[in-house]
């Protein structure tokens, strides 16, 4: 245990330059925080790489229980644990009220082949979440659902890694926004032409939503194994996606307002067939 | 039309200033910036008290549009339009994005007494948004699925007025996550006694969600005179709307994280009043 009171310390450098998606993809490492995501982080037996505590922030049952839990992680070696003072902590947080608590962990790449479905198969594609922020938020409401996964396919994927170009899966907004849910749904990375296969021979049902649609999702079968897949606010789905979709959807929109935001379409969507598996609709 | 060139004109430092809560409700005004934005409030018939354009920043045929509407009104003397630099106007819009256009307008007063339905009247309760974004959020939502209004009720309101001590309805954050929807969708400060008097005295059903309910909402009749009510995610409704309540329901949640976002929730309440208005439920 190594107390660091420098916020010159190198090693806290490191975690503030893991802010940076180019320093985090080089390590294939990423910064939680916030005593809600590092017990859930635990609670799926993650080991961090470091754990930083500051024993002064850190306040009530849960926090502490973390605390005590990331101790005996490191007494047996697997994890280096630092203790910072609060003026570093805060400094390294990029919440004030992280509760004293911040882990660095290694990317989880979760791969297609490995997914595991507690049922009847059921995910989420989402094609572009623009924001990390989004889709954390997807994450949230997946994890409520109980959806199995999250695929975020991109076209110059099929390196059958955990990162598209595009989205930054592992950037510590997803897992903030998600409030831990990117440890509780799996979210995996992989081209469109690996994830549309890759569902086509598990024989989920790939529904697309887009605007254009004539059929209502709500009047549209989702009870099966189904994929719901939504496209950027700005763009919608790639012709791709829509030319993939063995059903195309859409949901009502009554406003002025261009569209619904992504974490609502997808939560309608994602509800819609918590909806009907539990009463499924008469075609 | 007055140019403005120097970051420390009056009328700019007093813009800069309604970022502050206590400075636009002692003015009673509120700062829009964004085209979408702009263009939707204009054309709800809203003259602004200042309009501030930065033509080396405006760009499109809708952001052109809006300006000529502007410099019309302003030619008319009914909006006070100033000229500005591009340094000068990224320094008080918030987004950089904000396409050159930015207004000062009066608070939208909108009162209870006033409220009109377009049909079935289908209202929001969110008794406590915690942030503005996601009262915006809702705001967007509500316009997507057709509501009449959003209610936002405290206990330490009755004065009648807008605005509730606890949520900022006129916060600049509001009408940006709202993309607008701020204009479309009255958004009416109450309080508590008089939000329900309100809605009792129409007939209007109010439905609370809450986890401790045995109904579910989809299975709960949604399809008369309606005001889903939802509280914060933190803490859920207060005691005096669960027993205001006509019916509570819950929505059912598998995950391991704690709640639904409260737009999330919002929009899976309002989608399936909206879905059972297409369909109603049998009892």
């Amino acid at each position: 245990m190594i107390a660091i009171t420098s916020p010159q310390n190198p090693h806290i450098k490191r975690v503030i330059k893991l802010n940076d998606r180019r320093a985090r993809d080089e390590a294939r490492q990423t910064v939680v925080e916030g005593v809600r995501e590092v017990r859930l982080a635990l609670s799926r037996g993650i080991v961090p790489v470091e754990a930083y505590l500051c024993p002064e922030l850190i306040d009530g049952a849960e926090a502490e229980a973390a605390a005590r839990h990331l101790r005996t992680i490191a007494a047996s070696g697997m994890t280096e644990l630092f203790l910072v003072s609060p003026k570093v902590f805060t400094k390294m947080a990029y919440r004030g009220e992280s509760g004293g608590l911040l882990l660095v962990i290694a990317y989880r790449p979760h791969r297609l082949d490995e997914l595991q479905f507690r049922g009847n198969p059921f995910i989420v594609v989402v094609e572009e979440a623009e924001k990390p922020g989004n889709l954390g938020a997807v994450l949230r409401t997946a994890d409520a659902a109980g959806a199995d996964a999250v695929i975020v396919p991109s076209p110059e994927g099929g390196r059958g890694t955990t990162e598209g170009r595009g989205t930054d899966l592992h950037n510590p907004n997803v897992i903030r926004a998600s409030l831990g849910a990117y440890f509780t749904v799996p979210v995996v990375a992989a081209s469109n032409e690996q994830a549309i296969a890759w569902l086509r021979t598990r024989g989920i049902a790939i529904v697309a939503a887009t605007p254009a649609a004539e059929a209502l999702y709500t009047a549209t079968d989702l009870s099966g194994p189904v994929a719901v897949a939504i496209g950027s606010e700005a763009w919608g789905l790639s012709d791709t996606w829509l030319a993939a979709a063995d059903r195309q959807v859409h949901i009502p929109m009554a406003g002025a307002v261009d569209s619904l935001n992504l974490s609502a379409s997808a939560a309608l969507l994602m509800y819609e067939v918590v909806r009907q598996r539990a009463t499924p609709i008469k075609p």
